[in-house]
């Protein structure tokens, strides 16, 4: 009998639920039981709801908003802070000496302020942040990257660059991309935390690839370029269920950072940042594509010779002593010393007149794309120097009464070409993107209202007129030069959700691929570049170019210095050879003599078996024979899922490696190691390649 | 001294060209050698430039602008017919009986000879192609799709299906990317023929993709959009790569289908397809945003609806034996019956004309897509029924006497959902996409206009006036309803694309995000949902909704039923194996009691061996002994680069199956064999956890 109760209990207890059970024990004390029971019922079905949906759309909804509050924030003080430094230059109009010392100090207060306060508190967060990003999703691990105290750094850093306007001529894209990232990586603590959850690598990653989303799109108000952009920038391959992702938090956050334009009545509703009233009707002429596609060729060029100055000069400063020692040493003191002679140069009374340097960032990329053309409208207009900015009229800070639009124009590529160089030598948090975006705007202006005076009345002036729109030059040009320097595509999308017109699409596109055909024919792009100076790990792309690489196999490159794990192995044989070889990961074979793998064992795993080893030998004395098999009950063995073979390809080679985001694979013939391959062998082969030598083994 | 002139022999002769080796010898009889010299040489110097750039942007760009060739002839040949069919129609205005044998008989024979004559000509050209060709880009080989037969086929069945106008209501798209990846592989063979490089798997697979982009590009002229709906339909991952590609082939293929319409005077410069005009000041209000959500929810709803119809609807054919008989034996004359039926439902002057039947697809969308509100327009105006179709006010023929615009917006709704569905059961080539686009922008149209009807000030009415654009509406309702069809994003920039304006960006993303959350909720794509009903090879998702998922290992769910053959296995055993056992890859061990891994041969090399060993015996009468030494040498044996562990997770596998585009991996255990894995493994414990089935082994 007793058994068949127990069969009984058995049977009927998985029917109640935890919570009735304890409902039933406690239903003495507490009123209203099956309310409460209902409610308790009510809540758990919300919950199982809410959880079906999938906590990843929460995570990403969060991490759209939280971005979009930052950037509107970020936005709100910058533009205050602006706001006092122009009301503090206009209130000084009497006297000279004031102004240029009011032009002056509040920059240099900022940038040191940036400079020092970001490297005081976490050094890491200098620069953009793209290209450690960048190196972070390959799968190496630069954990300080990605900390709150970086983020705090970063923020407070960027709000001060970005308050020194357009003097220093920063952006922040980069930065913002930065701190997505490890906002995300913060949620995602917060998210393991309460799922209870192990932490998940691919989920990880799969976030910071919507983060990177997010940044760009909180920054421009632009989702779909902003998830473009960051997956041309950030990775070489790309899942479609990131993309996903990417575009749902991406819309989040731009639809939020638009939304508080509209709540702080700036706009009336949702529009387009740079919104352009360009003619829809007759957009171009058709023989203007030719000259979309010399733009670009241009912009190509030009994008060419300043990522090639700007890698010297990082390079020249590491070189030189004495600037090595500024720079390294008292980043602040040099922070300063740019801004004195940057700001010295753009000082309205001396040389800013001749290059529109009243204007901030946002005021120059506007004037840049109205669809007026400067030619007819300075023909209309007589002007001074005025002592205020017209926001209405901001084309006129490009005219000078001594010197034509196009001489400013000119002057302005000139001047700021070195000057931007320079400005991103300054260890602090700022964005290179927008002053690139800002500088092909000018090159496709320039162009622009040159072909507008060479053919006034349109090139086709039959019937209708239809003039040239300069405006759509600089669009063009804007796109084509931030396209060749980052080498994205995506920039051509950008400059419409900027504008909300895609009249152009086809021309603009056309010059998007040109510049980035000819700059990625002949540079490393502007992120690429900076991974390289930094010295982080880095695979390159194999060119299709390079014929000879089709031919290349594993066999040729791979290191054939491997010593392995015998399985029979004894503690002080597996001492030995962890003292000897400071590989990250060791093989494990079946024995020697077959040499047949069967996993492998990180590095550190094998040290911490061994002194957990030296401490349990202190205590027992125990016979050493039985070490090889410790070793394999105590060490985490990963199985060997992907391996290569030395007839492998190296395209097929550099393939698992992007795909799978590895840093380490074993080659192993008819079942026996013989090799293996780490990205450093393929980066040597890769540039062996490149230079025309004959790939070398290791 | 020979051993020096030997040396001296072989250090020249590398200098020395082959052409110029070839000229020295022949340079007695023919005139002006250093002419010629200087001219083969600059020659090979252009030649070496040109290749230079890598053969496959030439390749891209014939690609591209093939593709734009075919869609402009196709488009003008179409326009042409649908022309001569509304001539006639006119003309016939005296008589009701033979305007409708006009309107009736000219369609039939359309779809009856597209029908007949594609599958005459190829049985595999029916339908779009689109499932076909995600099946071939996993890595089932699909040959017979992509002959130059079934190219034929599609072309002339397609500008028949196309000509039989809105009254049959199919598109394009779909064939035409059909239509793109059969040139792009007829392309690669003629460049492997030329450039006599071997077929490379990876570049036929990178340019499918690229193929893919151009068909949708050279179809609408809107290549961004073109590279992402490809991007989003075809793969679950993706290239960056590729995408440059796909970009570059695509931007050429536009550009050449603008410029052709150009060329053909139908436009005066290169214009947005489907140009609008709405207000960039003030596109929409906030409170507006709402709206745009209910409309994805509508869209995303009757998405829903609409593709298990669809697919209940195929079944019930399949199920039907009289049907099915009709189907399968007489396509001509269910082509004919089916368009009998439509066409006699959509003559104007039955049901017709409360369904603007009139208007050809290109007509309903740009009548769909006006900015003027119709309901304003109505008021205006007052209106009989026209005997032609005016084309500068489409709108005219959505509004019938007795019968308001609402009204033949909800009949059109409820009748074309039917027909559609019906439309797509004719087995002749047509695209599904441009149907659903214009049935979506139908959904938005009537949504917008009951906006406009409620709040006919616009929602904020104070200060200046702005009055609801309908046609927005319209825009966000196509972006949303093919997009949860088709369970894509890229939907949102393709509507920019056709109409030139990006205004209402961030309602229209908002609407085809929450649309394609609750299609892909609750549906499988229509081209997935193909892809079942034709019982393709299929892989499908893991949704994260499936917790237990991320617990399930590859033990769990490996066939562990595998047979292996050994390195010593003689002739005799190979055989029996081989008859035994119908696998397509068997794998290689050590010896049978190790069962180390060593590699993997084909079944059919197998066979070839087995077959050439008989041959052989009988004319030499060898030693048995032999054999499996001469299986290693005379069969191709594939390494084995990518093999799972028993504790590898179902996601992970999922991944490599997916990233690596694998039919078949074996599964060891430090370093034994224990099983293996392919798709239909996969597939099926997927099924089993959707279905909350627990795995079971096989």
């Amino acid at each position: 009998m007793s058994t068949m109760s127990e069969a009984w209990r058995q049977a009927s207890a998985p029917t109640l639920g935890a919570e009735e059970s304890v409902l039933l024990q406690r239903k003495v004390r507490r009123p209203w039981p099956k309310t409460r029971k209902n409610v308790t019922r009510c809540l758990g079905f919300i919950r199982r709801q809410l959880f079906r949906v999938g906590d990843d759309w929460y995570f990403l909804f969060i991490l759209g908003v939280l971005m979009a509050l930052i950037s509107f924030a970020l936005d709100f003080t910058v533009v205050k802070l602006l706001k006092a430094h122009r009301w503090l230059f206009e209130q000084l109009e009497d006297s000279n000496l004031l102004q240029y010392i009011s032009w002056t100090v509040y920059p240099i207060a900022m940038t040191t302020f940036s400079t020092g306060f970001s490297q005081c508190v976490s050094p890491q967060s200098g620069g953009s942040g793209i290209p450690e990003l960048k190196t972070i999703l390959t799968g190496v691990l630069l954990e300080e990257y990605l900390t709150m105290r970086n983020f705090g750094a970063k923020v407070v850093g960027l709000t001060c660059s970005l308050a020194a306007g357009s003097t220093i001529f920063l952006g922040k894209v980069g930065p913002f991309v930065h701190i997505s990232s490890m906002i995300a990586t913060y949620l995602g603590r917060i998210r393991t935390t309460v799922t209870r959850d192990y932490e998940n690598k691919n989920k990880q990653y799969e976030m910071l690839v919507a983060a990177a989303a997010v940044g760009v799109a909180s920054c421009f108000g632009a989702p779909i370029s902003g998830v473009l952009f960051s997956v041309e920038v950030m990775s070489s391959h790309f899942a479609v269920r990131n993309y996903w992702r990417g575009f749902f938090a991406a819309t989040c956050g731009a639809f939020m950072f638009r939304l508080l334009a509209v709540f702080n009545s700036e706009q009336e509703t949702i529009i387009a940042l740079f919104k352009t009233k360009f003619k829809v009707d007759f957009p171009f002429d058709l023989p203007e594509t030719f000259i979309f596609i010399v733009l670009g060729i241009i912009c190509g060029l030009l994008s060419c010779v300043y990522l090639s100055c700007q890698r010297w000069v990082i390079g020249y400063i590491r070189r030189n002593a004495f600037i090595l020692k500024l720079v390294a040493a008292e980043k602040a003191v040099y922070a300063g010393l740019v801004t004195l002679l940057l700001a010295s140069i753009t000082f309205p009374g001396s040389l800013g007149q001749f290059m529109a340097c009243r204007l901030t960032m946002k005021e120059l990329l506007s004037s840049l794309f109205d669809h007026r053309s400067w030619g007819v409208l300075s023909q209309n207009a007589t002007f001074n120097i005025q002592a205020r900015v017209d926001p209405d009229n901001l084309w006129i800070e490009w005219c000078h009464p001594s010197f034509s639009f196009f001489g400013t124009l000119l002057f302005f590529l000139l001047m700021k070409f070195w000057m931007l160089i320079l400005a991103t030598t300054v260890p602090m948090p700022a964005g290179y993107f927008m002053p690139v975006l800002i500088y092909g705007a000018v090159i496709g202006r320039l162009v622009g209202e040159v072909v507008a005076l060479i053919f006034p009345n349109g090139i086709k002036s039959e019937g209708i007129l239809n003039p040239i729109i300069p405006g759509g030059y600089a669009l063009a040009g804007a796109a084509a030069f931030s396209g060749a320097v980052t080498h994205t595509l995506s920039t051509a999308l950008l400059v419409f959700e900027l504008t909300g017109q895609m009249a152009h699409f086809l021309p603009v596109l056309l010059a998007v691929l040109v510049a980035n055909a000819i700059a990625q024919k002949f540079q490393p792009s502007f992120y690429d570049g900076t991974i390289i100076v930094k010295k982080l790990p880095y695979l390159p792309k194999i060119r299709s170019v390079d014929i000879g690489s089709y031919k290349v196999t594993v066999e040729e490159f791979m290191n054939t210095n491997i010593t392995c794990l015998d399985k029979s192995f004894s503690y002080s044989d597996i001492l030995r050879l962890v003292s000897s070889r400071p590989d990250t990961v060791y093989p494990i074979v079946e024995n020697s003599e077959s040499m047949v793998l069967v996993g492998s064992v990180q590095r550190n795993e094998v040290i911490k078996f061994l002194q957990a080893h030296r401490e349990e030998k202190c205590h027992k004395d125990k016979s050493q024979l039985e070490m090889g098999v410790n070793l394999w009950e105590r060490c985490h063995i990963d199985p060997v899922t992907v391996q290569l073979s030395p007839s492998t390809s190296l395209h097929q080679a550099h393939k698992l490696f992007d795909l799978l985001v590895l840093q380490h694979m074993f080659v192993s013939s008819a079942g026996k190691v013989v090799g293996f391959v780490t990205r450093n062998e393929l980066k040597k082969v890769i540039e062996d390649l490149t230079n025309g030598r004959s790939p070398a083994k290791m």
